[in-house]
């Protein structure tokens, strides 16, 4: 069983944010699959997926102080500067984190542990509304 | 075909270790897959999963240097820090790594590299048993 | 529907390299995948994968200055230094980016984002010629 779908998320501010009802919300089906995997994909350069924990937001703001110590805006080296200070940065943020997660289903529901949850991460100041696309594919 | 299990792995001190052998031991199906691809997934957010190098012990502890270095326990900027100074940072350095791999299996074996081994990578100091849900399909 | 293909690359400088092209060549079976995923696994524990901006080579550029300052050749504390000043560096860069990616597939392409490429990320010297294990499967 295979399905495909492409969620369009509202748009968030920068910074890290649980999105795992939205996730499930688009995917009815996935109460079907007893064993499954669902793929989720962001069609972006500087905004990525993550698994972390779901339950403190200081954590996801800690997420934020720190990436954007480790990699700063505008920092000198940069060449590609064109599009802003925040560009460069994000394109590399989001290959540290990376552009897709792979969550294990089962039972009908995915099986995550107890603290975790899917972020979007998103790396620029006004990133707009960003698309996924969602495959879920099991038994 | 799809098989499922979840192995709950013996504690692990905090650093990098090989656990290659301790996730095919729980997957004898995978003899009998010709093409497929297996996914392992931790579910906590403070231990990863990566493949490196599967030979000298020296690689797996200079990650672990490396990754202190990057991300230091009790970073002064970290406001989450009730759960103790290698906490926010086992976040981070678990998001940077990564919560899951896929691995490609072709004639009942796992496909890696000559030198590529699966890491269990422990970011706390008392990390405790870790849980993996395995997930195999293929033909 | 499983297919499974070993490719190897050509042999690429240090840095990062825009391959999306090189990987379809390889599949031309995914032109009949209405819904599905390919992955691609890279046998290496020196090199890796990575989905980034398509278009300006000066991002790629960008990324090798970046990833050089935050894992410099030869870093003091470094243990395994016996195979050069770049090979440590390497194993935790192609961890950072990952080893594999799971791409969507629907209506027959890669629905990748209009500014995403697949990169191969040549972390050493002298890396050689690369292997990658592509897996593609749908329905």
């Amino acid at each position: 069983m295979w399905t495909r779908r492409r969620v369009t998320l509202r748009p968030y501010p920068r910074g890290f944010h649980l999105i795992t009802r939205e996730v499930l919300a688009a995917l009815p089906e996935l109460g079907q699959v007893q064993t499954g995997l669902l793929h989720v994909f962001i069609q972006h350069t500087s905004a990525s997926l993550t698994v972390s924990e779901n339950a403190s937001p200081d954590v996801r703001r800690d997420f934020e102080r720190y990436f954007n110590h480790a990699v700063p805006d505008g920092w000198a080296p940069f060449e590609h500067t064109l599009e802003g200070d925040d560009d460069m940065a994000a394109h590399i943020k989001a290959s540290v984190l990376g552009s897709s997660l792979s969550l294990p289903v089962g039972g009908g529901r995915l099986t995550l542990g107890t603290w975790q949850g899917v972020y979007l991460c998103e790396h620029r100041d006004q990133g707009g509304a960003r698309s996924l696309v969602l495959t879920l594919q099991g038994e």
